[in-house]
């Protein structure tokens, strides 16, 4: 029946453009706090979060039935193929609930030694952040662009980012600060997002915890492919999620690494 | 010469046209780092700031040449009117300088008693948020909407923003967490685009502490015309900067005023 074959970039792309349609319907409606009430629990970043899980499990029924699929709504199906397809429908869902363009859809595609592609999209912005093996790009309001990490060595000049200053328990919230008392700037609040400005070349490091898998396997493999790193606190792969260390290049990955590693 | 006659709000959103493609050029650009060393001091961000307020004043004094101005770069000049235009070309500069679309271009028309026209407008994503007089809307991804801010009653229901966990001096940053300890959420690192997603209908309040008058003249019109309240942390007006509560209603205004007045 089907003649026409399609890359797994191409699959991945047409996911997030259903995820995109999907999504967006629900994001900054002003009556949803109404509805909310009206409707007994009606919750719109769970209901969009489901809406856009759906629309990528029925692609990837389509035109990858034989690959593994772990989404976070719909959980795991086991695949053939040794491959699975990791899905987070809507990152950041508290940023979603209050209007900032910060949450993402989030699409891998890995198996068992971790993700080699990975999708990032804003569907708010409609920008995209894409890593496919080494190749990274994103195409956006200013149009189609080739992602790289900075070239910063030192803490001092690095720029670092997290989503909540509370970063985890005391104890991460402690290593967390090790860190960031020896940076040029912090910044907070950017949910997946801030993985895509590293990606870009924005900033230089990038620190959490707390993360599952599909929090973490799609920034992983933009930031891989555009000359970055990611690992946990100990520098151990981070494709199962957990503390996680984003770095845009080896010389600050390691000055960071050697003050997270002590907690 | 000039036949064309121009309303406030016209030449307040040609100014703000001219602004998105005098900052946009600046923003994001990867090689900037580089220049920036091999140029000896080049930063873009102060040339962004500098070129759209360039722009903006060129058009004032084509268009109104007998208002006041107030600028964050160029300073003050006195007009004939008793109407001031008030001008912060980028604020939000560490956002600009890390990526996030947080930043913004902000312009606002008023006298004495405070501004009664407000433009808060965010190149990148390609949107505006405008209040004058009691009209007020946006203009972006999703098309033009009217701005009407959210019914929150309670502290326990409400989102608060702020742009950094540190607020200010250590006595505002206690006055800040007395509130945020008892909201509902509080997030971080949104810039003046945390003042246009209350005006939106997404968030409850936000606290700042440490504002220039350029930086809250214009979030205090487009709040106002959504149906919020801006005032310092005694009730009065904030025009002038200082320390700040914008609030979505009267209702969330008087409580988080109750915990803040004290410090």
């Amino acid at each position: 029946m089907q003649n026409v074959v399609l890359t797994d970039l191409e699959v991945a792309e047409k996911m997030a453009d259903a995820a995109r349609q999907a999504t967006l319907p629900f994001f900054r409606q002003p009556t949803l706090e109404t509805e909310n009430k009206l409707q007994g629990g009606f919750d719109p970043v769970t209901e969009a979060d489901r809406a856009a899980e759906r629309v990528m499990r029925d692609i990837l029924a389509q035109w990858r039935p034989d690959d593994g699929i772990l989404g976070e709504e719909y959980g795991a199906i086991a695949g053939q193929t040794g491959r699975t397809w990791v899905l987070d429908p809507i990152d950041g869902t508290r940023g979603f609930v209050s209007g900032t363009p910060t949450w993402g859809v989030l699409i891998a595609l890995g198996d068992d030694s971790g993700p080699f592609l990975g999708v990032i999209d804003q569907p708010y912005i409609g920008e995209r952040f894409v890593g496919h093996g080494d190749s990274a790009f994103s195409a956006g309001p200013m149009g189609r662009t080739a992602l790289a990490t900075r070239k910063t060595a030192a803490l001092k000049d690095a720029v670092l980012f997290t989503t909540f200053p509370e970063v985890g328990s005391d104890i991460e919230g402690r290593a967390f600060r090790a860190v960031s008392e020896q940076v040029q700037l912090t910044r907070y609040g950017m949910d997946c997002y801030a993985y895509a400005l590293l990606a870009a070349g924005q900033i230089d490091l990038v620190i959490e915890a707390g993360l599952k898998a599909y929090d973490i396997q799609a920034p992983i493999a933009v930031i891989q492919a555009a000359g970055g790193i990611v690992t946990d606190w100990q520098g151990r792969p981070a494709h199962q999620g957990g503390r996680v260390l984003a770095a845009a290049n080896p010389d600050i990955h390691a000055a960071a690494l050697d003050l997270l590693r002590h907690f």
